[in-house]
């Protein structure tokens, strides 16, 4: 009985930072990997990265939403019952990181200047592009040892390290703000407010063989469970978790 | 001291050969690991593959270039001092797989017309574009079992096993059609006929710290080593292997 959590944005804004924050985890992850292969994960999600980068300003924005959490969490210094020493930490963790973003240079853009990442961006969108004779320069590269790989994976990580916490500790906030609860869509469908809420979270098992589709904004929204295999049931009464963050 | 080995297609079609099996050799890898991020590289690779069999009409040309080799491997029949039964079984062999090929249904067919397939390839183009709420399905069919996503992938390779195999022969017939010999380029410059030759193989030691970059087409061409360090020098004879194939 294995559990599958779906995260949904109620916002443009909080899809773009799904979006990077589940590209600097593969990133991350693929940094660490062995497998001959796993460059391939890295590079593709570094330069969809910079292409979402490239889009928007990202900066200012999540700087706002942080100070924005910084307000509210301020709301419970000095009252009774409330861990202030945790309260200040998280605080002051979240000065830093709104101070770092701010004084950043632009994000990505040691990355959007390296030569050796700019000679590999623009031949892999060719299907297949990345084979020795289009890219020579990223096959000697994946010869070098593991350990110099592995450094330079984790110094080009390091360039975007302060969109990294702001987004990982705004996203961990946000997250925290809304608890699960049980809920039962009937029929397959299942609607609510979303009381200005960011995210939604729902925690459904495998074995019901149905996955989510959500639509709805900031102020409300409709999940529709369909069946995963092509042709099977819904049962009248399903049970889910739901947090709305 | 590790060896790097470079290939370089010498035509149009010979490029594409090679693009093909190395997109056929990413998903066969990434279809037996275990690491949760891996199907990544089997989707892409998967999509490219179709992308190019879209833009071609690989079939015949490769059951084409099969019969041609099955041609020049005849006349070694009844000759003195070959192996007459390795021959015939090539002989064999490369009959099988023309057959297969052309009795084959359109390349990549059933997969194109995959509802779950279909439903991934759109989104997957999107930078980050295969979150959990922008693929529910594939969030859902990542949290299956592994030995039935294992046996998923291993059934979508099998929808290509006649490219595959007819593939695989002909390059291989190719690749040992050249032997590797000593050669050395001068201030980092090689050039050299190449008598009607499919591909390029070279074979250079990574602690030269160099790359080639080939120009050239079956009658002649040119490699030159660049420096993969910006910057640093390159010996005034340089020592590698060459395979004209």
């Amino acid at each position: 009985m294995q559990m599958i959590r779906y995260e949904h944005p109620l916002s443009e804004k909080v899809r773009i930072y799904l979006r990077l924050e589940y590209l600097i985890r593969q990133m991350t992850h693929a940094s660490q990997l062995t497998d001959p292969w796993q460059h391939q994960i890295f590079f593709r999600a570094l330069f969809d990265m910079l292409e979402i980068l490239d889009q928007i300003q990202l900066k200012s924005e999540l700087a706002k939403d942080l100070e924005k959490q910084r307000g509210k969490l301020k709301q419970w210094l000095n009252i009774d019952g409330v861990d202030q020493n945790a309260l200040l930490e998280l605080l002051d963790k979240l000065d830093l990181a709104h101070h770092q973003l701010l004084t950043a240079t632009r994000l990505g853009q040691e990355l959007r200047e390296d030569r050796f990442l700019s000679s590999i961006k623009q031949r892999l969108s060719i299907p297949g592009g990345s084979c020795s004779f289009d890219l020579p320069t990223l096959h000697h590269w994946l010869h070098l040892p593991l350990a110099h790989k592995q450094s330079n994976m984790q110094n080009w990580l390091n360039h975007i390290s302060e969109l990294s916490v702001a987004l990982h500790l705004w996203l961990k906030l946000i997250r925290e703000s809304g608890q699960f609860r049980p809920q039962v869509a009937r029929g397959g469908f299942f609607q609510h407010d979303a009381e200005a809420a960011n995210m939604l979270r729902i925690d459904i098992c495998s074995s019901h063989g149905v996955y989510p589709m959500i639509s709805g904004h900031r102020s409300r929204f409709a999940v529709r469970f369909l069946p995963f295999e092509e042709g099977t049931g819904i049962a009248e009464l399903l049970e889910f978790k739901l947090a709305i963050c």
